[in-house]
């Protein structure tokens, strides 16, 4: 029997999913909103039996089995760490969490309840047009890989209210939003991982129409990244969200014998026994029919096609996991075997934590993928995380080349971040 | 009265180029390879009345007075510093030289002979696309300026035989050839200049079926860069060699309050007063029918349609400039006069140097613009040019965070470069 789903979160993509998973044949249970009144909405909208703003009022539920953490990035370690410590499987959005540190502890959580599915929504992986370029790249198509190019031009991702999208220390900003998904997916197509990564963050757009007032938007609408590969591949990325109206994602992998490139929903393919450029597969146009109608647009500019596809695909195979239930736990592990790990989503964390470090530095970062928790220190990874504005680099420029980035003080606001699991909820 | 023309190299280039001068009315006077047999070979193919393999010949001649510089970059500089000594116009070919201490001795004897015409083939300025782009910036089209992203995919530049092309110290690689024309063009249409750059250079080819013995290539076949514009734009490029068969531009400028797009001879734009993307100049599709046709093939891979053609048009403006000849020295400054000048070069060469630098510091390297030959030691800029290999990178990437790059060795063959002006023909 497919479990009971309590899900976390209140946003857009939830609207688009609920039905979504109805459709799939799964029961939605419950819904957790950070107030009460947001939860009431959407547990109206979406005819939800339960909803409440308390964390423990979800997990508790015996008819809740799975939960879907699709809130902000600042909530999902703990609220993953005590869903699998309560017995219940857990799909958590990305990023993972907000820096190493908390994602190592949703991995050892992880660890300990082997029994349990983990997964982190990298969707991108059960696209059939990535499926179809990791196994040509594993066949020989490109050879050996040389280089990766990525690019993703989408319209801005800051909504009409600040919220949590606004903040780089909640887990805003493209790079988390969409590098993370890019992050994984270069990793997963290629089997290999980076070893160091340069990074260059900006926030152009500090104030909106909507907002302007005391609270300025600090997360980044801009970045340029690299990574050079264990296998010795470069990954040069490029993540804009300053193309209104549009959205464009396009992954190059060129080899020593030929090349692969995702543009969409589509692969392209062109080697050494080619002679032009082959269509290798074509993806579809879209799957909105099966999201709410009247939310189709807002979805989009949040959640574009082909991350929204591939978190359908990926509860498509949640739900075949489920179905059977003749696997050793209940589940078949087959089905979820390419879905990204905690395990994984530590490795983008590790990543992403480098490429912030890289941008403020203004060096080539190491991307260390920490065992023990003892290794990072929540200060370095959390609260100093580069705080990337303009007018710090601008100040950065005017100094001499090799002069280190200037010691930054923990500011009052920022020393009451949500950081205490007990006192949260 | 049009100039007489001398044509200094021998390459596929010179071949398109001639026909070209030709239609526009120039005679092509003389013609100098670095070999008799090759200057002999085009002379013969192209009907030039006089042939040398000294430059000198070329330069004494009467009835030459204007000199198109288009062989390998390590003899820029002093044909062209000669040329301008001995009276006559130069347009000379990307990169300007091999190091800015080069082209600032070009730089100081184009200053020394204003009456003379000194310009480089940085064509793209006189593309339409581009014409209307930097028009439409100037007219706050897109706000203030944010974000350059520019790509350019292209198939393997090395032909062949063992050439420049296959040597960085020579002046080869897709950075010099390729990044040039980006470097110059985004400071053209945004009129910003970059302060500091960072870079990522790999020669991914190091053989081929043909060039597989003593010498193997060590110019960049892929570069990734960034750059912080003086008005505080970033910019990030990507030039890839290792797209067989195609040839890809796009250059994206995202401004607060929109963006333009040339992607190959077309301009995109949409803005907040635009409810879609709008074409706003269409190019034409190929200027093929001037060239060669026997040749077109090789002239395309060599010379992509949108330098070939920026070429022409900058062909095209010189002979506007003579064909009046009202001007105080026998030419009129303005169809010129957006052309790419020495000092534009010095600048191109400026940031390339830093690029490079970059790719082997692993850190964000300040462009300097000297003024002084004093300022720039020939022995930091020109022999001590990162030797750019994935080896030496390897070595890099094993070691600690922060070491500095080793210290390189000169070696023997390199201290013999063609470097001294007198005994070299």
């Amino acid at each position: 029997m497919l479990p009971g789903i309590g899900v976390f979160g209140t946003g857009d993509i939830v609207r688009a999913l609920v039905p979504f998973l109805r459709a799939k044949g799964f029961r939605v249970e419950a819904v957790w909103g950070r107030t009460l009144e947001a939860a009431e909405n959407v547990a109206t909208e979406l005819n939800i039996p339960f909803h409440t703003n308390k964390v423990d009022d979800v997990l508790l539920r015996k008819d809740v089995d799975l939960v879907f953490i699709i809130c902000q990035p600042d909530l999902h370690a703990q609220i993953a760490v005590k869903a699998l410590g309560i017995g219940k499987h857990v799909l958590c959005d990305r990023p993972a969490g907000l820096c190493q540190l908390e994602v190592l502890k949703m991995v050892h959580a992880a660890q300990y309840y082997p029994s349990l599915i983990s997964v982190i929504s990298h969707g991108l992986r059960f696209l059939p047009a990535f499926v179809h370029m990791k196994r040509q790249i594993e066949t020989g198509y490109v050879g050996m890989v040389n280089v990766c190019d990525v690019r993703v031009h989408c319209g801005s991702m800051i909504g009409n209210q600040f919220d949590w999208m606004c903040s780089h220390l909640m887990g805003g900003g493209i790079l988390t939003m969409v590098g993370s998904h890019i992050i994984d997916i270069v990793s997963f197509v290629t089997g290999q991982r980076a070893n160091r990564v340069h990074g260059m963050m900006r926030t152009f757009t500090k104030s909106t129409e909507k907002i302007n007032g005391i609270r300025w938007i600090d997360s980044d609408d801009f970045c340029s990244f690299q990574m050079i590969l264990d296998g010795g591949a470069c990954v040069t990325a490029t993540l804009n969200s300053h193309m209104s109206g549009g959205f464009i994602q396009e992954v190059v992998v060129c080899g020593s014998q030929g090349r692969l490139v995702v543009h969409g929903a589509n692969l392209y393919g062109q080697n050494h026994t080619t002679e032009k450029e082959e269509l290798l597969h074509e993806g579809p146009d879209d799957v909105a029919h099966l999201t709410n109608k009247n939310n189709s647009a807002r979805i989009n500019s949040l959640l574009p096609q082909p991350y929204l596809q591939g978190l359908f695909r990926l509860v498509g195979a949640l739900k075949e996991a489920f179905a059977t239930g003749d696997g050793e736990h209940g589940w078949l592990k087959e089905p979820v075997s390419s879905a990204a790990t905690f395990e994984d989503g530590q490795y983008v964390q590790a990543v992403i934590d480098a490429i912030k470090l890289s941008s403020a530095s203004r060096q080539w970062e190491q991307v260390t993928v920490a065992n023990d928790e003892n290794e990072l220190n929540p200060l370095m990874t959390r609260l100093n995380l580069p705080n990337i504005n303009m007018s710090s680099l601008d100040a950065l420029s005017q100094a001499p080349t090799n002069r280190p980035p200037p010691h930054r003080k923990v500011t009052s606001s920022e020393s009451h971040l949500p950081w205490s699991f007990a006192t949260k909820h």
